[in-house]
Formats: C-alpha cells, sequence, structure tokens
C-alpha cells in the first residue's frame, strides 16, 4: 500500500494522528521536498517520527518513481507531502503510476490543511475565491504574465484570487552546469512585496486596473504555526511589507467583497483609514 | 486561548497531532456539528480524546457565544469544527467576538482537511476550480436557483465548480412547532443523485445547457475515509447514482478538463466508453 499524507502546513505536529501511525510502522518513509516546504528541518521531523525519512526530490519523483514504489504492492510505503496530497498535481501522476503497475498498487490518501483553505483565517470568504493562480520569479528577460488572464477572469466576477509564490529549491548553478558541475543554488522563497511589485509591473503594462495601485490584497505568512502574519492593504502599500520568513502567499480581493468579510480583514490593514476609504469607494455594495 | 481546531473529514484521528493535545488538556472542549457532520459517533471521539466533548448546535454559537467564551481569556478553551476551521463564516464571527471582547480573547486556528482540497482525489486539479456553490433541498414550493448563475459564470471561464450538498441536522418539525412543541426532523444528507437531478430540472428551465444531461460531472462520498467512493459520468448517469452513506458532494467539469484531469478521471467512469465520447467531443482542446 501506498500511503500519500499530507503534513499540513507548519510544523512536525501538524500530521494527522492516523497519519502518524503509518508513519510510524511503515517500511519506508519518503517526504516530497520541492513543491512546498515545512516551516521546520527535516531532523525535527526525525525526532518526532522516531525514524529517518528519505527527501524525495523533484528527480526521484519525475524519473526514478519505481524506487518509491518498490515492493509496495507487499509493505507499507509512506510518502509524506507538505500541505495537502492533491495539490500538487505530482501526486496525481504517482498515484495513477500505482493503478498501471503489474500488480497494482493500492493507495490511501490522507488528506490534510492546504494553503487553499487556510486562507480562510483571512476573514476572506472561500466562497468567493476564482481559480488560484501561481507567480514565478521575474528575470529580466522572462516575465511570464500569464496569470494575469487568470485573476483578470476573477476580477470579471468580482471574486478573490489567491496567488502561490514560487519557491526554488534545490536549483542548479547555470554557470556551473555549462562547466559540467552541479552546484545547487541557495533556496529562495518569493515575499509578498516581490509579488505585489510583479503583480503592481504587469497591471502598469497592460492598463486594466486588475492589479493596480489602489488595489486591495492582503498578504499571508507561515499560516497554520503560531507566528502567522497577516497584513492587508494595497497593493502599492504590500510592495513594503515585510512579513518575515517564508513561505508567504497574496490574495488579491474581489470587487464582491463583503461588508462581514472587510470587518474581519480592516484587522490587518496597515492603514486602516485607508483601506477603509478604498473599500467604500471601490468595493462595498458590488455583491 | 480560544482554539479553533479543525477535525478533518473522516474521524477521530484525523485531528492533528497538535490538535490533539490541546483538547486533551483544555478547561472545556466544544463541537460544532450543524454545518458537517464527522462520519463516527460523538462517543468514538471522546473515547479517543478520553474527555468529554459539549455538543454546539447552531443556537449556541449563534446566541450563546458568551458561554463558550466563557473564561477563554484566562483559560484554554477548543472549539472543533469538523473540516477546515475556516470553511464556513460562523467561525469568523467567533473569531471577531474574541477580538471584540473586554479584554480582548486570544485565538489560534489549526488548520486541517477540507473538502475544498480532498476533492482533488478525483484527479481534477484544484487549480482549475472556480467559485464553491452550496446546493439546498429543493421543496414543492422553494427551488433557488442561485447556484446556477455561479456556475455558469465559472463555465464561461472553463472552470470545474464544487458543489456542496445541504445537510439538515436538528431541523424542527414545522407542524409541532405549530403546536407549541419542539419536535426534531430525522438528520437529513442530500446525495449525489439528489443534487443531480436538482441541476438538470434547472437546466432544463434555464435551458443554457450548463448542467445538461450530457455534462460530464464527478460524485464524491465520504472522502478521506477509508470508504471513501468516487463516481464519473454524465449529469444523467449520476441522477442514478448510489454512493451509500453521507456525506456527499459534486463536482461539474468545466470545459477546461485537461488531458491529464480526464485520465484519471475516467478510471472512476460509471460507463467508461460513453465518458470517453463525450469528454473528446465536448470538452478536449479546450484548455
Amino acid at each position: 500500500m501506498l500511503y500519500i499524507i499530507g503534513l499540513g502546513l507548519a510544523d512536525e505536529k501538524d500530521i494527522s494522528a492516523k497519519g502518524l501511525e503509518v508513519v510510524r510502522r511503515a517500511d519506508r518513509v519518503y517526504l516530497e521536498a520541492y513543491t512546498a516546504v515545512l516551516l521546520v528541518e527535516q531532523s525535527v521531523l526525525e525526532a518526532y517520527y522516531g525514524r529517518p525519512v528519505i527527501l524525495a526530490d523533484r528527480e526521484m519523483v519525475e524519473s526514478k518513481s519505481d524506487e518509491i514504489l518498490a515492493g509496495a504492492d507487499e509493505k507499507d510505503v509512506a510518502f509524506l507531502v507538505v500541505g495537502d496530497p492533491f495539490s500538487a498535481t505530482t501526486h496525481t501522476d504517482l498515484a495513477l503510476r500505482c493503478r498501471q503497475n503489474d500488480p497494482p498498487i493500492s493507495i490511501r490518501t490522507f488528506p490534510n490543511a492546504s494553503i487553499l483553505t487556510a486562507v480562510g483565517a483571512t476573514g476572506l470568504s472561500l466562497y468567493n475565491f476564482g481559480q488560484t493562480v501561481s507567480m514565478v520569479f521575474f528575470t529580466e528577460t522572462w516575465k511570464p504574465a500569464s496569470f494575469y488572464d487568470r485573476i483578470a477572469e476573477n476580477a470579471s466576477l468580482g471574486l478573490h484570487t489567491l496567488v502561490l509564490l514560487d519557491i526554488k529549491v534545490k536549483e542548479p548553478n547555470l554557470q556551473a552546469m555549462a562547466r559540467g558541475k552541479i552546484i545547487y543554488e541557495p533556496p529562495r522563497f518569493m515575499t509578498v512585496a516581490q509579488c505585489a511589485s510583479q503583480m503592481l509591473e504587469i497591471d502598469e503594462e497592460r492598463k486594466q486596473g486588475i492589479c493596480g495601485k489602489d488595489s486591495l490584497a492582503v498578504g499571508v505568512a507561515r499560516l497554520g504555526s503560531d507566528n502567522q502574519e497577516i497584513v492587508a492593504g494595497t497593493i502599492e502599500e504590500l510592495t513594503n511589507a515585510d512579513l518575515g520568513n517564508p513561505l508567504h502567499s497574496l490574495v488579491l480581493c474581489g470587487k464582491k467583497m463583503h461588508e462581514m468579510e472587510w470587518e474581519y480583514v480592516r484587522g490587518f490593514a496597515i492603514d486602516q483609514t485607508k483601506f477603509d476609504s478604498i473599500w467604500k469607494r471601490d468595493y462595498a455594495g458590488h455583491n
């Protein structure tokens, strides 16, 4: 049996009681470590579980899944995923391979907290979110703006957009690679401020005012941990917000933002007077 | 401190290890028992936690929240919520009351699995979902169709719609109430088949073909439990699907359903040949 077990968002104790039982008795335990990261070190997990954990990087999951699945038709293998198992398509891949294996490998999935719902801590109603988008790090020459089309679609319906921010873990250094060496770059995590700047940059090109200076948004950091941080303001204000350590995400507010949502979110405002006046001018009464 | 603790979806062991620690030491433990239900009895929870749990029905949460919050500025109170704490706005209410209390009551939230992400078990990508809608039980005279406008909005963007199905717990019998007595109706849980019938009924009135006979959809039951069930087919096929015990939900597929999603979902099809031919005719190539 392959168990795909969600670890939740923050630390070693966010695993479910049921998941912990499986981890403690499984034959092997893998930790998927590239689409998201926990806020604690691997050693902390291992100490709490009382056993070693094998790090599964992108290469292993995508090209060496046979290794992970070896013997799983007879033994129990646990595959740990930060957040909720099905929030990343990689895990659908793995499940497909189990189904196609000969003999087929049984699979069980233990859901857990995901940023997609934990973002409800902002006070924004999960019913009022449209499709989720991802924001990648821009470079000098590569500024993919397809996120803008998606948030424009959500905005046309008055819906909020959750923006998931890029993380770069175990990325090879390209110059070293050209010399035939593999050296990994230090990990990078996009901040709310970087995301807000990139949104503003594309909005200034497109001029649709979808995520302009005065658009309201909420930045979140380390949701689910005891030092989580939530900051609300305009996109312009958020370009200067410092929410500290990773992981960060951003929600662009939709025009339908209800009075009850506003009442809660304004408690996190950088400048409450400004937040209130923009909400009243541009958002109130659109639902 | 008020701890709002998500219990996840299925049973007593879906609580996080962290949540369990708090439940075992808190001064009082409440269980919110009307917006969703676990698949196990209260007594099973109590046996696992090793302590009594106070049932909090709608009346208590909405009108007697002072009782729940009493002493929470000094002692620890645990408020348990099926699924994820912030998936229902009630809990935003409770959090607002903590903030406004004198002295303010500190609050911590432990996220957990929600149907909003567990539905990824169908193989449909969570990135391709639009806004979530609710479906209530129709009566002879009351057939609220606002859900149709929302799914039409999602459909216009090619997005999937998660439809959450009505549950009726502790509803007073109206005839008894007219005689001055309070008698509660037995609990009712909407099935995938009932939901599909109601969708078809409204689509036949509106004639937009948003959720017509040949629209593809996926029914899910008891997600996250070891007897979860997933069934894919047309809305018409689903009007006859029997997915057994509650809780059920339904996903109406958007036209952008990707080939990778299709490849996974078809494994759950009632009639795979039919599912494939409709996908190829109406869905393939829309993304």
